[in-house]
């Protein structure tokens, strides 16, 4: 109780003020005031020191940036607007090496602060533990759905347009710290195209669009040659035994948004360049089920939906 | 993924079909279809082996409903309709005992299961993860306030008489695990009557009731004569050197409801008793803060705010 109302301290005198909220930390739950959600999507995540991340190896500040940003990577992925998060935290009692656990729990804190002011998404409560085990924040993001609805898995139709935001690969490198959710890009491209399908790569392009084409009941054709390569990918592959198109392909964390277009708004999109960020036609959707290379020859071979090469 | 799969298949085949979501488990979000949330509310709680509860001691059913009806319990606190739950686990790898890892999430939900039914909460949403560390559980739950908004901690005055529902300590005996959230009652009371400010005793009696008052800038004068004392607290009193009321002040995980209300309205509750369950006068709110007990004299002591006797 000590710790949460130290904590509680710290957050009363370092988050903004909300008028969002009419009753924010400290009642039994948030209220967010005189808000009218429409269509409210929810989104959860936790992750686990030792499993997700290693103390000994990140700074707490990356690691609470890190959890928010994935959470809201995944508000992107449904083109969701979001609204406000909550933390929970279940810390080492002990902390971890020179800081207690209430230094740890503010570390984790600042490293979410900046992404929630950028994104306007309140810190409207949470739940924060101690005991003998790691580190572990669970964190759940509320959003709500522009005009427009959301944008699901399941909308692809054979004949779509696939594209996808940013480059790929490497990640281990940092970018699967420094996560920078596509809120912004995934709204303006809801707002602006018809958009059928998209998902966020977390698992791996390859896996991750293999998802989208499933759940939309149809194949993936990936034009391989096309897919954008980031420089940690090349750089990775330098190093081990992988291209650096598999590093992009398998490596995930990158965190992009993988979108499926109709053509017309395809030829849209090439010709308007809407984002600050590249924005890549990789491919388009077929009836025939499953994920497919492109052959320069004008065949098709398997693609196999590899993820979680790190 | 492959655990979080199968557990997904488990829970299509045994959650009911629920015409809220639009897109429910398995999407990046879940997305409330068609539903406008007026002043959502959201209380989160994560629950963790060892410090709340050891699987060698309690059946992971229990645990499950527990956790959910933790968080429910929030909710009625504040007198707000659940609407979508969201349950994030991280279990241990090898599982417990004879149980898989997929077993205990399993049996975990099962506990979740009759009471997301009882109080119409969709379990829309979700995070499973394994480690090498013990179990932790974090819910959160979205509702809404009806009509006449929220109930909070900081709207009692000086002159509102104090109510509790149930009785209380001794929960460690059964109620702390066999939680029954006072969501009805909550719902019920608000709608009928003129309540200022709400608590539920999660912590004690007597550190909750301090919790309300020093939210309302007031103080509480408690008639220590008149508290509901359960069974439980008796047949402990009898194994310790706690008395059957220092239970029933201080026990905590006693799930029940704690409302400050005008004179007007206390009479019709006296007079209606409007509630299945008991509805009890325990005191009243005073300008002096602090938490403090009525002698028979009509003077006043200070009452210490314990709780976490247990």
């Amino acid at each position: 109780v000590s710790l949460e109302n130290d904590l509680l301290d710290w957050l009363h005198e370092h988050l903004p003020t909300d008028s969002r909220l009419t009753v924010g930390l400290g009642d039994d739950a948030a209220v967010l005031a005189g808000r009218h959600l429409n269509n409210p999507v929810v989104t959860t995540d936790m992750i686990t020191e030792g499993v997700d991340f290693l103390l000994s190896e990140v700074d707490p500040v990356w690691v609470g940036h890190k959890e928010l940003g994935v959470n809201l990577s995944d508000l992107a992925a449904m083109a969701a607007r979001p609204v406000a998060a909550f933390v929970s935290l279940v810390l080492p009692r002990e902390g971890f090496e020179q800081l207690s656990s209430l230094q740890l729990a503010i570390q984790l804190y600042e490293g979410m602060l900046p992404l929630a002011e950028r994104f306007q998404v309140s810190l409207a409560g949470g739940d924060t533990n101690t005991w003998e085990g790691p580190l572990a924040i669970s964190i759940t993001v509320l959003g709500e759905t522009t005009p427009q609805g959301p944008l699901t898995r399941s909308g692809a139709q054979a004949g779509d347009q696939i594209f996808a935001s940013g480059q790929f690969g490497g990640s281990i490198l940092g970018k699967h710290l420094h996560v920078e959710p596509r809120i912004h890009e995934a709204l303006l491209l809801h707002e602006r195209y018809t958009l059928h399908a998209g998902i966020d790569v977390s698992d791996g392009l390859a896996l991750d669009i293999s998802r989208l084409a499933e759940a939309s009941a149809c194949g993936a054709l990936i034009d391989t040659t096309s897919i954008p390569i980031s420089a940690a990918a090349c750089k990775l592959s330098k190093k081990d035994s992988h291209s650096a198109l598999q590093h992009a392909m398998g490596d995930g964390e990158d965190f992009e948004l993988v979108i499926a277009v109709p053509p017309a708004t395809a030829e849209k999109l090439c010709a308007d360049e809407p984002l600050d960020i590249r924005l890549t036609r990789i491919g388009e959707m077929i009836e025939t089920r499953g994920l497919w290379q492109a052959n320069l020859d004008g065949t098709r071979q398997i693609l196999p939906p590899y993820g979680y090469l790190h």
